[in-house]
């Protein structure tokens, strides 16, 4: 079986295991009363054990295991660090390639549904973290999942008000990956708007400078008719 | 009667009745005792009544109502959250449909002109409704106009001092929507700019280097004026 | 006399007188025990004379006056504003003009000499206004020139710690207009290494695929030199 | 011998004895009680009159003394100020060049490399730094290395909660030196990201619009083929 093949049948059980995981480590997270806890952590052990086989049968596949191992980093990453519980959520981030089909081919509006996606999924996934590495903590701030949305929203946007901030290592980490987030969110945002706003100004100037393939078209088949004007005249003339 | 001419036709009521909202809300936060809170509440629900309306006519009259509905999901938003009252306010934001006709063709001065009455238009609205969601709750922070406006400008710059922070639900929603437009207000403000400078370098970089029409103009009517030479020639050889 | 005659010859005593004013606020400011108060006022005072005077005659000269009005709006807010006397000393940006001309003529390298000049200029001045708005406020919690200079530079950089904040109405008018330039400078950075990054990026790419002048100007030659070999051939023919 | 030769052969020592300096500075910062404070202390001071050695030498070799003096002003400032000892650890970014070596040839490329090992560097060296500048202080709030490490990543990325923050002089100058860093950072990340954008949106528009190479050879060999026909015909002819 060739590692294409593998990565494309086991996408969608992948995603689905991905959610699942979602769902159970947000109820345990958010109503810890009602899921019996043996349950709960046999799910996500179950779930981390498939992703940990996922990650294994695809390094197995890749022809070339170097270049592959390199460039997946990221998934060894999320699969690795079984002592960071809550980071391990950031594997939800392959359920983007959802968002993925939906937009169209146009590559602006493509990052825009990455973003906007990813964001919303990100933010989510660090308060539900957050409040999970906090809230047993004496000094802790962030007490309620509401509390630990707004958090995540005023870090993501780097405004960093300060009425609330983690004081466990596990939460400081999980405010590390969300402020780099923070600061790419910032750039791309820029981009994009750069990109469609030099775009715009060079559509209206371009018209009227830029030598396009349409002159050079139009002085060929000028050209050609004079080419065929001059052999006409020239066979005639003999 | 068409999308188009209702649209028109309706314009310029929509705009002044959006001020008008703006003006009796503004009245009725900051200065509640010299308004008869029957009066103000009558005319809020009547604009309300009144966008709700605009809003269904125009679905009715779209012509493909699917598409209509996706690309107007803001007046949506708007009309339909009666629960966050303060946040209905941004409809305002129509009213830069006259800034619109300020401004002249060019696209960076309108992005411009665009920005700014946003801006001031967004901190004002931002503050007014911040202040009222907030003035009640006994740990509120922010319990006069001036803090919400200061308030306002810290957080759209995503400076974030921490002073002021909102604590109740209505006052965090209106604060999560300002600090997305300030995200956004950096990235266009980046975005003028590079194009500015881009286009600026360019400008100076492209007289030397890129093939204009003017070039290609140049050679076609070269090549015009040798095809008559020859044509010439070729006949009094003749 | 006309108006860039005028604006020629009192280029330099105003930048000169701004100068001054800045050397006496500074003076006034930081040591206020060592400076006759009313020497100090009578001098600020003649320099905002001064500069209301030049204000007055600049625009009585101009030939457009309502176009020159709305192009210099910012000279206009910088004179007539006594209310807010720390913030006239935005007037000192004009001393930019020095930098001016040491930078040489390429843009982005004039962009970087500007930014970086007004910056510095800009945290001193919003540093030396702020600590004289906010010293004799009880909850100041700005009392001396480095936390001043201090608060300064976090709130252009738009960190915003929130250890130290403007509690009165001129320091936080003072703060809105740092932050707004604070925005503005993290939008100019970006803006001239995005421009100089894709200029590198484009230059290497451009040499394999754009058609330059150079190509258009061999085929023309080329086209002349079949041209004038056809006549040739022609001539010797009848 | 040639500045050049002198900068190559020193490259190395150069770079290894800034690794040694970090590395004694770190232990001596990290770990005080287990080394002998006089030798930690010889050793950082050889290595700083050696950096002043390198630093002098170059001066004299270099052939236009004056603009090698501008265009390398950042080291004289890493050489010159024993003052503020921690902010010699800057040197350490010399490093980097290293990490030149690995990347490719494409810029983007080398900027992302350099970028991300550059904040790795400053965030590390920054909270060393900052935790030897302020522990000794009373009203510190940064009492431990990982505090630092926190206070370090939330200043870099803007965010600037406001939990920890310097008090002593030296801590706020090392703060400054970050901010401005993370104001490139911001600018650098945007402007990579919108290099790439611009880039992948121009390739897809670029194939329908400009004139490329590709077209005006081909109609230079349309020409090249008509001039050959012409001449064989009027040769033919004669």
């Amino acid at each position: 079986m060739t590692l294409e093949r593998w990565r494309k049948i086991t996408e969608w059980p992948v995603m689905l295991a991905a959610l699942v995981y979602l769902a159970v480590y947000s109820w345990q997270v958010l109503d810890p009363g009602t899921i019996p806890p043996g349950a709960a952590s046999v799910v996500l052990q179950g779930i981390w054990l498939l992703f940990a086989a996922h990650y294994a049968v695809s390094l197995a596949l890749a022809p070339a295991k170097g270049s592959w191992f390199l460039r997946h980093l990221h998934e060894l990453i999320i699969v690795a660090l079984p002592m960071l519980r809550p980071l391990r959520l950031l594997r939800l981030l392959t359920a983007l390639n959802i968002l993925h089909r939906v937009a169209g081919t146009a590559l602006r509006g493509r990052v825009i549904v990455y973003v906007t996606g990813g964001s919303f999924l990100l933010i989510y996934v660090a308060a539900l973290a957050m409040f999970d590495a906090e809230r047993n903590h004496p000094e802790s701030l962030i007490t309620n999942f509401w509390d630990a949305l707004w958090w995540s929203v005023v870090s993501v946007t780097t405004v960093g008000y300060g009425d609330l901030y983690p004081v466990t290592l596990t939460g400081r980490l999980i405010a590390i990956a969300l402020m780099i987030y923070g600061i790419a969110l910032l750039g791309v945002v820029t981009a994009t708007l750069a990109s469609w706003l030099i775009q715009q100004v060079a559509e209206v100037e371009e018209k009227s400078t830029a030598a396009t393939v349409a002159h050079v078209d139009q002085l060929r088949e000028e050209l050609a008719e004079f080419c065929a004007l001059m052999l006409e005249q020239t066979a005639r003339h003999r």
